[in-house]
C-alpha cells in the first residue's frame, strides 16, 4: 500500500480503510514517499498492531506513509516490479491522482512482463478532481469545502474594506481544470455577493475580457472579488505523469492583479489561496472521508479477489437523494486523462455557477453551511436629510 | 456605533453584543465604513427590528457596518464632532485596532474643545494583538486558532511531501509584532514537528542566522518549515493611525524563500496565509467570540453611564482557571501605542515558543485542538534485509 503524488485531507481515511479490510487476512507492507519507495525499495511493516496504536492518523491531512513526486520513467517500472517480486509481493494498492494511475498502469505491465503475477488497484485522491472514470475523487469534496467556505469568508471582509481596497484576485487551486474555482461560487447567493467572477482554465483568457469584468464588477458593487484557477494562464503545464518533476505552479492571481493596477488603475491584490486547500483539517466533508474510506475498503476487496489493472471509482445513481456506487475502471482509462469541466458545467457569468453544478456538489460539500448577507450600505438607508 | 480599520471573524460579535445592551434604551445609528462615515456624515438608524432581522450576523465575519481605512489627520476630528452635535448623539463607540483608539481619543478631545459634550468609548478588536492596556483582543484568539491548526495541517502535507519541496516560508499577519508568529508553535509537540523555525520581528532578523537556521533544519529533519511575522524586514512600518493609507504589507515570505532558494539551493516557497487569518469562520474561537459580545455590551454599559475617553479591556485574573475581568483604560495610553510580545515570550528556538506564552493562549485557542504525530520514516521502520 502506498501513497503517491499531492496528499489531500483524505489520503489517510484511504489508508485506513485499506488497512482495516485487509489486515486481518494479509501481511502487509507500506511503501514510504510513494513511487520513491518503489525505486528505492523503502517498505515498512504495517501490522494489526500499527493501526490500532495509530488509529487517529484516519484524520489527519497528508500522506502517513510519505507520499510526493518522483521522476519515474516507463522503463523503470521493470526494476520496481522485480523489487516487489524479490519481498514476494502479491498485489499493490496505490492512492494518487491520475500520474500515480499511470505509475500503477506501467507497473502492472512491467510486472507481467517479467511473469511475475502482481495485482495492481488504483485508489483515486486528488482535490483537483482531474481524475477520469468516477463521479468524483476523494479529496476534491474537502477541497471544494474549504474554497467556497474561504471565498466567503474573504469575501466579506473585502466586503467590509470597500474603501482600502478595490480588487482582489483569489486563486485556487485545480491545474489545468476549473473544478475548485468554479465550487467557489456554491455559497454565492445574490448578484452582489463575491465571488463576482470566475475564471476556469477551460474557458480559456482574454486579457481584454478580463478587464472589463472586472471594470464591470467595481462599478457595480464598489469592490470585486475574482476567482481564477491556477492553470488560467497556462502555467499548470500538463504533465501527464505527475511523478515527474513538475514546476511549482502558481502566481496567476498577481500577475492578473498586477494587470488590474496597471491598465485599471485599481489598487488590486493577487492572493494564492494557498496549501490549506488541500490540508485543512477544520474544513474537511464528513462525506469526503467517508467515502476515501469506502474507496480503500473495497480496494482492499478488489486485490484479494486477484482483480488487477483498475482504479476503484464512484458512480453517481441518478436518484434524486445522493447515492452512489462503487464501480472498477480499466486503468488505462484513466492513466494521464485529464478530465475537464464539462462544457455545460463551464458557464459562468457575474461569479454564478451553473444550477446543475451547484446541485451537483451540494452532497459532496455539506448542505450546512450557507451563505451570508450583505452589509449594510450607505445608499440604502442614508439619513440624507439633517434631523 | 462604528467599526473601524481591519475587520476579525467577531468584530460583528462585538456590534450584536454592544446593540443588544444599548438598544432597549436608546435610539442608535450605525456609522458606515468606519472613519469614512464620520467624514461623510454616513449613518444608518439601528432598530430592534434591524437586529432580529439580523441577529445570524453576530457570527458572521467582517463588519456588518463596513470599516476600512480612512486617511483622517488630526485637525479633522473637529468637523467629525460638529457633525454628530448636529444630529445630537450622545455618545460613539468604535470597534477598532490601536489606530481608531487613536481616533477616538481625537474625537472625545475635539468635542470637549467645541463645547460639545460627547462621550466616546473604544471597543479593542485586532487580530495582530498589539493593543496596550488589555490581556488580549477580540479577533486575535480566533486568528491564533487558524494560524496553529493551519500550520500544523499544512505542516504534514510538506513533511508528507518531504521529496518534492525542501523549504516553506510561512507569512503570519501582525504588522510590526510576532503574537500570530508565535502562535504557530501551539500545536509543536515534538521537535521534528512543522513549524520547525519562527521569526518574529521584535527579535529583529540576521540573514546569515536564517539561512543557518534553515540549512540545520533541513538537515535535521529532511524538509523546513519557518513561520514569519509579515513585519519581520521591517515592510510593516508602523503608521500610529490605521486610518491613514498604509502601504500594502505582505511579502517577506516570498523574499526569505528566494533568499533560501539563491543561497542554499533548496526549492523553496513562501506563502502567505492570506486574509483567511482574520476572516475563516470554521477557525473562530468560542471564547473569542464570547468575550467580542462581552466587551461590546460593556462598552455599550459604560456609555450610558456616561463614562468617556476610555477603551474597555480585558484583565485577567492570575488564578489557575482562566477568570477575565472587564476594566477600562484611558484612551491616552493606548492610542497609537505598540504592544510587542513582551521580552520574556521572544525566545524561540526549533520552532518552540517559550512555555509560559503557550500556557497563556490555550484558553483562548481552544484546548480542544491536538497535535499530529510524524509520519512513518523509511529509516525507522525500514526493512532493509532482503526477506
Amino acid at each position: 500500500m502506498g501513497q503517491a503524488g499531492g496528499p489531500t485531507t483524505v489520503a489517510n481515511a484511504s489508508l485506513f480503510g485499506f488497512l482495516e479490510k485487509a489486515l486481518p487476512r494479509c501481511e502487509l507492507y507500506g511503501v514510504i514517499n510513494g513511487i520513491e519507495g518503489l525505486a528505492e525499495d523503502m517498505l515498512v511493516p504495517l501490522t494489526n498492531e500499527t493501526v490500532k496504536r495509530h488509529r487517529h492518523v484516519r484524520e489527519m491531512p497528508g500522506a502517513w506513509l510519505g507520499a510526493g513526486r518522483w521522476p519515474a520513467r516507463e522503463e523503470d517500472f521493470e526494476a520496481y516490479a522485480e523489487s516487489l517480486r524479490r519481498r514476494d509481493i502479491g498485489g499493490l494498492a496505490l492512492i494518487g491522482g491520475n500520474g500515480t494511475m499511470w505509475s500503477c498502469m506501467q507497473l502492472e505491465r512491467a510486472a507481467r512482463s517479467i511473469g511475475y503475477e502482481l495485482a495492481v488497484v488504483g485508489i483515486p485522491k486528488t482535490v483537483d478532481n482531474d481524475l477520469a472514470g468516477t463521479d468524483h475523487s476523494p479529496g476534491f469534496a474537502s477541497a471544494a469545502r474549504f474554497v467556497t467556505t474561504v471565498v466567503r469568508d474573504v469575501g466579506k471582509d473585502l466586503e467590509s474594506m470597500r474603501n482600502f481596497e478595490a480588487v482582489r484576485v483569489l486563486e485556487t487551486m485545480g491545474r489545468n481544470v476549473g473544478w475548485l474555482a468554479m465550487s467557489a461560487a456554491y455559497l454565492k447567493n445574490h448578484r452582489e455577493d463575491p465571488p463576482h467572477l470566475i475564471y476556469a482554465p477551460e474557458n480559456g483568457f482574454s486579457q481584454s475580457t478580463f478587464l472589463e469584468d472586472v471594470q464591470q464588477a467595481y462599478q457595480a458593487h464598489g469592490y470585486a472579488v475574482a476567482v481564477v484557477g491556477e492553470g488560467l494562464l497556462g502555467r499548470a503545464r500538463r504533465e501527464g505523469d505527475e511523478n515527474v518533476k513538475s514546476p511549482l505552479i502558481g502566481g496567476v492571481s498577481r500577475e492578473l492583479a498586477a494587470l488590474v493596477q496597471e491598465n485599471l488603475g485599481l489598487s488590486s491584490r493577487g492572493e494564492l489561496l494557498g496549501m490549506a486547500q488541500r490540508s485543512y483539517s477544520l474544513a474537511v466533508s464528513r462525506r469526503d472521508r467517508e467515502e476515501a474510506t469506502l474507496l480503500g475498503a473495497e480496494a482492499a476487496q478488489l486485490l484479494e479477489e486477484g482483480e488487477s489493472g483498475v482504479m476503484i471509482a464512484l458512480e453517481r445513481r441518478p436518484a434524486s437523494l445522493y447515492e452512489v456506487e462503487v464501480r472498477r475502471v480499466p486503468l488505462t482509462q484513466v492513466a494521464g486523462v485529464e478530465r475537464p469541466l464539462p462544457e455545460e458545467w463551464r458557464a459562468t457569468s457575474g461569479g454564478t455557477a451553473p444550477e446543475s453544478f451547484v446541485e451537483w456538489l451540494r452532497p459532496l460539500v455539506g448542505e450546512e453551511l450557507f451563505s451570508y448577507p450583505q452589509n449594510l450600505l450607505p445608499e440604502s438607508t442614508l439619513l440624507s436629510e439633517e434631523p
